[in-house]
């Protein structure tokens, strides 16, 4: 019996940015393929890992500072690691993961201003630096991201005109974040134009995918 | 008006060995002396905390491993600095806090066998490595201590045994691991000796900071 190795595909990008309805259309392309498919997410993932999520994402948004948010989501992806992950990826399992590492490194590291250097000290701490074999970043302009994650930007005062501005000049952060840290690893990063019909963004997806396994022989 | 500096003073050491205790009566003479006195503890001390206290410390002993634990210490750890540890100080008053990051040293550390570097790195990424002014740490035989703690030793079955066997080698490095984080840090740490008369005892602590904060000028 041929045992295929394990493959490891995260999904990250801004709001809106389509990627729960992209891991659905991978997830049945692989499976098409007879593959067994994992689809999981983070914060969570794992029995441990979805209490710490309700710790984080219940409550004040400023309950946590950043940096204890970060700690928070390492401790939550050490435990989906380890009990959701490794295991099946040890079986020969596709795991697509809705969000990973990187989306600490943009959320914490450039959006809060950790630094990206800091969360990877920290993302080599805790998962001893594991990654995804393929990481998807889905690329759009913030606005269209924001307006499609059902952000309003009419009608607003001038309070929240103010925080709306700070929202975006966040979001900005976010996306320069993401495509940085694509450029930094290229061999294992791959930006996705988000933009335009499911259809064609699922067909970028799976002819990136295709490519991918064939390079790294998976 | 003279504003006394804040005070911040960890109690440390294995089970049994009278922290609580002597953290009152430590309590109790500074307010005699004038002092505002925060007491708290660890896993905890903020609200955040000791939400995350509760993650730790309920369930099955197992639903953590080593690195999980140690990174929701520090993210509890990271919230009780900013949001209790560091105001009380920056208003002057005295922190006795039971258990500190040294106790992420001496369990998950030397008792775990994560390593010291390792969890004096993740001591340095979540709270900058900060660190109490003084450290009292309370030694005394383990069998000693875990007896006070209530363990129990005799009429066990052989698995039960075997166990307790297992557990006395884990309270052993705990010790061991003290000790050594005493010798480490010899300006900050101070081994009291645990055996005797709670009066005795509390002499000695008392002792060991009134010397501690005449060479500190505190």
């Amino acid at each position: 019996m041929s045992v295929k190795p394990g493959l490891f595909i995260s999904f990250e990008g801004g709001e809106g940015s389509g990627k729960s309805t992209q891991i659905r259309c991978l997830e049945k392309w692989f499976r098409n393929q007879g593959r067994d498919v994992v689809v999981t997410r983070e914060p969570g993932g794992s029995p441990g890992a979805e209490e710490i999520r309700t710790l984080l994402l219940t409550g004040d948004p400023g309950r946590w500072d950043a940096v204890t948010e970060a700690l928070l989501m390492f401790a939550s992806r050490r435990d989906h690691v380890e009990r959701t992950i490794r295991p099946a990826l040890a079986e020969g399992k596709v795991v697509l993961c809705d969000r990973f590492a990187d989306s600490s490194v943009a959320y914490q590291g450039y959006g809060h201003g950790l630094g990206a250097d800091y969360i990877r000290n920290l993302w080599q701490l805790a998962i001893d630096g594991f990654k995804p074999d393929i990481t998807l970043i889905f690329d759009l302009p913030i606005e269209i991201g924001l307006e499609r994650a059902g952000a309003r930007f009419a009608n607003v005062s001038a309070a929240e005109d103010r925080f709306e501005r700070m929202g975006l000049e966040f979001h900005q952060r976010l996306r320069d974040g993401f495509r940085e840290i694509a450029a930094a690893e290229p061999e294992r990063c791959c930006v996705v134009d988000a933009l335009g019909d499911i259809d064609d963004v699922t067909a970028r997806v799976i002819e990136t995918v295709k490519n991918r396994i064939v390079g790294q022989g998976a």
